[in-house]
Order: C-alpha cells, then sequence, then structure tokens
C-alpha cells in the first residue's frame, strides 16, 4: 500500500532446539513484536551450538534481509557461541567490558553465590557494536551492521529477550521502517463453550466483513482472534473497533477479557473493584485454583487463601464435611457445596468456590467416571455449583476445571 | 556410517505461529520424536491458514524430502483447511467416512453438546489415504504417498500430535529408515546450583571423551545434557552409560532425576516406597507445591492436602502461628518451620513441607527483598529450614521456591 516494509530473518540457536528439547518461545515473542509495527518474520531458522554454523547463518541472512534478530548462545557455558560467532561473522574482535564484569560480580554477591571463571565471558562485546544492558539476567545483548544489515543480538531466556526487543530492537526497527499497510489484532477469551459453538455464534459475521476471524482451542478458553489490515493504524483500529463491538453482542458472557488479560487478572480485578475477598477449597484441582490467584501481583488485597482437601480425612476433619455426604463418594455438588461454605466459614471471607472430581486416568475409589468436575460458589446470599463432564486427560481436566472455579468468580461478580 | 539418513521435513501450518499467538511445541515433540530413529528435522516451514499456500508447500517439500510431517489446521472450523489442501497437493477427492461422522456424533453426546454442522468435516478424508484415527479429540490424522515422498498429516492439538506420530508416522519411518548413525541423549536433572556452578563440577569431563555436553537453565533446575553417537544403539548406549556413571558421582546430591522424570515423581516414588504420607503449608507458593504434587496420577495415596495461608490471619488462625512470631513480618524461617509443624499436626501427615517469601516486583508490607524465600521442613524428628534469596521476577521465584520445597523432601527421603 505504501513503501515495502522491512525484510527480518529470525536466527534462534541452541542444539536443545532443534532436538526438541526445548520449545521456541523467542520466534512467536518476536513475531508478536514485529506484528505492532506491521513487520513480519520473512524465515526462521535455528542452528546448533556450533560457532562455524552460527557465523555462516549470521552472513547468509545478512544478504537477503534489513535485520536479522539472533536468540540464544549468550550463556557463560562452554556451549555458548554466539557473541564470539557474530563477531566472527562480522571480522570484529571481542573486546572486555569493565563495567560489565563488576555489574556480573555483584550479581553473584547479592546471590550469595561464587563466580566462577567461566562467567567472565559475559563481560565481552564485539568491537564497536551497541551494548544491550542485562536485563535481569547475567548475559548482554547487542547490535552491529553487517553487509547493510542490523543485526541485534540477544539472549534465548525469553523474559530476557522480550524485555531487549521492547527496549531496544523494536524503537530501531521502528526507525527503520518507512510505513506500509498496518496490521492490527485483537483476541476474544471466551470462556464455557466449544470451538464450534463459538464459531457458530459468529457465523454471520465471518467472511462477511474487513475483518478475518480465527479460532484457537487452548486448555479449555476458546480464543477467537480478529485480524484487520489498513493503510494506517487509526483505520485497522476504526475496523477492528467495529467488527469486536460485534462480536462482543454475540458472544455474551462466554467473553471473559481481550487480548492480554488472564482470568485470574479479570477475577482479581473484580475482586478489587466489589471490595470483596475469596477463600478457596479445592480437591480436584489440588492448589491450582489458589496457584492462578496469587499469579497477580497484589492479590494478597483480596485473596485471603485456601484449603487443599486432598484425602477423604482431610475434608471431614479440616472442612467438617459430613460423614453422610462423603457416603456416596466425595465427588458430587453437595460435597462441592458444604466445601465452599465450610472454606468460606474458616478464613471469614465474602467469596468462596470449590472444585471436586475426578482428574482420571483411573477412578480413585470414586464411582464417577474421570473427568467428572463439580464446582460450587458460595456467597452471603447462599450457594450455588454445577457439574460437568470434561473432555481430555488428567492435566487438561485439572486445567478446566480451575477456569471453570475462576469462571464462576467472575460471573457471580460480573 | 552407514545409509544415509531419510530428509524429513516439517510443514506447521497455523496463522496463529505466524503471527506469535501460539508457541510451536510440535516442531520440538517431532524432533524428538524423529531422534530415537537417529532421524533429524532438515527444514521446517510455518505456514499461514490458506489452502494454496499449504498445497503449494506441501508439493515442494516434497520434491526434497523422504517424509513431509504436516500438522495443524485440521479442527471443525472455517479457517482450518489442511486437509482439502493436502487433497488438493496430491490431486485426490475428500471422501466421506461415515464411522468417523458416527464417532464424531458420540463423542458430542458424551460431552452433552450438540454438534454443529461444521464438525461434519471432520468426517472426510483424501481417497486412498491411510486413515490415523482420532487421538482423544475430533480430528483424524492421515498418510499418503505423494511424489515419492510419505505426507503425514497430523492434528496442532500437541497432545493428539504426539499420540499420532507415536502410534503412526515413527513406526511407519522406521520400516522406511534402512539404518545410520543412532544419537542417544540422556538429560540429568540437577537443583541447587547455578549453571556455572553445575558446569564447574563437570569441567574434566567436557570435550574429554566422546560425549558432547550441554546445559540449559530452566526455571530453577539446571539440566545437563549429554549425546552420543555411534553406529549402533548398543554402542551409543554403552557409551552414554559410562558418562552418565561419571557425571552422576560428580553431581552428588544435586542430580534428582534422569531424563523426563520430574520432581514431583520423583518426590512421590520416594513417598510411595517409605510409606510416608505428606501436607503443605505455603504462602509464597499459594497451592504451587500442592498442585505440583497432585501432577502425579494416584498421588492422593501419600499426599493428604494443604493449606494456603496468604493473608496473615489465616496464618494466625488456621496455622495458629503465634502473634509474637509475626511481628517481624511472615518471612523468615521461624515462620516457615511454625507452619511446617503446624499443618503436619493439622493434617496427621508423617512430613510437612512450607513455604512464605516475597514473590515481588514490591515488598508486600515485608522487610525483605523481593526474591527472598523460606522453606520448613517438619518430620518426627523435628524441623528444618532454609532462607534463600531467589533470582527473577514474580513467576520465577513461585517456582523455584516450589521446586525447592519439593527438593526439600527429596532431600529428607533419600
Amino acid at each position: 500500500m505504501t513503501a515495502a516494509p522491512l525484510t527480518i530473518s529470525v536466527l534462534t540457536v541452541g542444539d536443545e532446539l532443534l532436538s526438541g528439547e526445548v520449545v521456541d518461545t523467542n520466534l512467536p515473542s518476536i513475531a508478536r513484536a514485529l506484528s505492532e509495527l506491521g513487520l513480519a518474520v520473512a524465515r526462521h531458522v535455528t542452528a546448533a551450538d556450533d560457532i562455524e554454523d552460527i557465523a555462516r547463518w549470521v552472513r547468509e541472512l545478512c544478504r537477503e534481509s534489513d535485520a536479522v534478530i539472533v536468540t540464544g548462545g549468550l550463556g557463560p557455558t562452554n556451549d555458548d557461541l554466539t557473541c564470539e560467532a557474530v563477531a566472527r561473522a562480522a571480522g570484529l574482535e571481542l573486546v572486555h567490558q569493565p563495567h560489565l564484569e563488576r555489574d556480573l560480580r555483584a550479581f553473584f554477591e547479592a546471590m550469595g553465590r561464587p563466580m566462577v571463571e567461566e562467567n567472565l565471558k559475559q563481560a565481552f562485546l564485539p568491537a564497536g557494536s551497541m551494548e544491550i544492558p542485562p536485563a535481569g539476567g547475567t548475559a548482554a545483548g547487542f547490535m552491529l551492521e553487517l553487509d547493510g544489515a542490523l543485526v541485534a543480538v540477544l539472549p534465548g531466556v525469553p523474559r530476557e529477550m522480550d524485555e531487549m526487543m521492547a527496549s531496544h530492537v523494536v524503537p530501531e526497527l521502528s526507525k527503520r521502517h518507512g510505513g506500509g499497510e498496518v496490521t492490527v489484532t485483537r483476541r476474544l477469551m471466551t470462556f464455557g463453550a466449544g470451538e464450534s459453538d463459538v464459531a457458530n455464534l459468529l457465523s454471520d459475521l465471518i467472511g462477511k466483513g474487513p475483518v478475518r476471524y480465527g479460532f484457537l482451542a487452548q486448555s479449555g478458553p476458546i480464543v477467537v482472534k480478529l485480524t484487520a489490515c489498513a493503510a494506517s493504524q487509526r483505520e485497522a483500529l476504526e475496523i477492528i473497533g467495529r467488527e469486536q463491538a460485534l462480536a462482543t453482542e454475540r458472544l455474551g458472557a462466554l467473553l471473559y477479557a481481550t487480548d492480554e488479560e488472564t482470568m485470574e487478572e479479570v477475577v482479581g480485578r473484580l475482586l478489587r473493584e466489589s471490595g470483596k475477598t475469596l477463600a478457596v477449597a479445592e480437591s480436584l484441582t489440588a492448589g491450582m485454583v489458589c496457584a492462578r490467584i496469587a499469579n497477580v501481583p497484589g492479590s494478597s488485597d483480596y485473596f485471603l487463601g485456601g484449603v487443599v482437601a486432598y484425602s477423604s480425612d482431610s475434608k471431614r476433619e479440616i472442612l467438617d464435611i459430613p460423614d453422610e455426604l462423603l457416603a456416596d463418594g466425595a465427588v458430587n455438588t453437595a460435597v462441592a457445596e458444604a466445601m465452599a461454605q465450610s472454606v468460606r466459614r474458616l478464613f471469614g471471607s465474602d467469596i468462596a468456590v470449590s472444585t471436586t472430581g475426578v482428574a482420571g486416568p483411573g477412578q480413585g475409589g470414586e464411582s464417577k467416571p474421570p473427568g467428572t468436575a463439580c464446582v460450587a460458589l458460595a456467597h452471603p446470599g447462599g450457594v450455588v455449583s454445577l457439574e460437568r463432564r470434561l473432555p481430555g486427560y488428567r492435566q487438561m481436566v485439572r486445567n478446566i476445571a480451575t477456569m471453570a472455579a475462576l469462571n464462576a468468580v467472575r460471573l457471580y461478580l460480573s
């Protein structure tokens, strides 16, 4: 539509990626960061921890790219060779950086750990390169020019890489990027219906307008992704905003968040806004609901705590569930309701939520089949509950049940 | 060393991969499955949800490969186009499979959900292709021959893909794979020291023998990866077995598992072997220790439950932590010890473990800095504890503290 966008290549380094030992989360992070500039990854290569291999790919990708983003291989061990390889590709010496050594020594001192000699290699950078300061770890990144291309070299640790992308690489690419078509995406997070049900609710919108629809099943949530392209950011945002309003109306209470907000952030926000406190009683999910709520910084303002009553004895003795309720097993809505009411009294919270069920693969002595999940919510006016048969294997059942418990709190508060 | 190995290409399909919305875990899974046959991925392409694009890549990769493994785009929604695209690339019709439709209807009935018309597309396969039956989900995979290459088409859902790789694709490739050099890997899982410390302990082994060393920092654990190549499986296993014995001796108590065993599986095994039961009291980790222990099927045999005492009131009232202990804040080893002893009494368990600390980013009213973590273990003979300053951000601190609590149980039992 306007100028041709920059051609960007990504080189991820590490035997552990080629062998499948580690999942490459950096390519998607980079793609996401670039999409905000209207840029995309043109090609992606994964190289082994081999100095000649890395150097060769850096040179080759530079020839056909405006920018090459390299991640991984900046650690302290003998298989971390990226810094040396990029210096070799560019014909540059490695130069000692006294301030990096000083920071390295301070880092180890703060951790109360001795620094071994090997770590010192992280205090060297290619001559004339622009340093990207360490972002939480011990590895510095850097940028340099090679064959007319920008080479940005970042650690493989996802969080450090993300931070350096945002602080240095994206701003630099934004400067070089003359313009072009802008892509805007929005993700509508739903919970409580299957992928085809959600698609069905939106069927009269799909393919009708300028916005592209995508669907993605996570463990429980179904993500509806809207994508709009336009000549300007403003235009793309207008298009997607109109479509979002239409889709939101169709999705109703299934929609729990847009874009990056997680279910626990939504629940935390609603608890904070309503000034209410929460306690949790868990059997099936065994701590997962508590852990998710406490993912959110500051959650101690509204989350009091919980009881993981995994054994029948603990349900009886700590949560005071009467014997007659447990006579038919621990997996039914009556037990879930009693657990929620009991933990609400125990912690003195405004609201309490509970889970019980059969995670599988076996039935664990229960009469219900694996995948059975009960969730209850106790509040000042009473208690409500639901029982569902969830698809999938042990972790999936526990994940979906965790989401269902959080979703019950969301629905009650909103 | 012997016959040339098969050339294998991987095509992953999905806008969500190119845009960075989803992490590609299928490439590593495939690489791992192939490595057991001594095979590797030669090239990897990610294609958009575009029928022409997918068909073009299938044809192109077939020309330069002995096998092409395609994943993703077999779902029920309008952006799932892989089945149709592969049929188009091969010039084949899609044929209705009555038994797949019957199974689809039964699947939805068991879930108590209505089946929408869109789902029926999952009951079609290219004419003459070999069906791979659905593996837990609704999508069937299939294999066919194109231009002398095997094309295996699998769903993008990782668990379904893994199962079909193992049940159909690996056996088929194994038949076609004439032999070649065999690569054997072994992963030694350590906890309690940093990457460079671990490397330092092994420094006299690294680069000295026929085994290659790699190091990988996870959130807490450091993985030492040994790789050996040889003409035969037996020879490679012998080489790696000797090296593992040497490395195991150097690593001592830092080593908690080899290969796939997780910390919670190790702890579960030790609890089961010793006939002991466990209870947990959590503040900092807020349910994560409980959830990890309950990851293991059958954990209800030794895991009784726990208390998440997130607020100070709940520490006082539910765990009976005396006011004078809490006067200096909740983050110290004395509070951790009292929490472990109290939850051990409450649940009547043999052993109890506890966590308290400051996850950050702020100090949450505590005097200790973010990253401070205390872990205590109560047992019939008394109580032990430790305090550490952990690196990283909120989730990393909580992850490492969770591992430290599990590791305390492991060290006590072994």
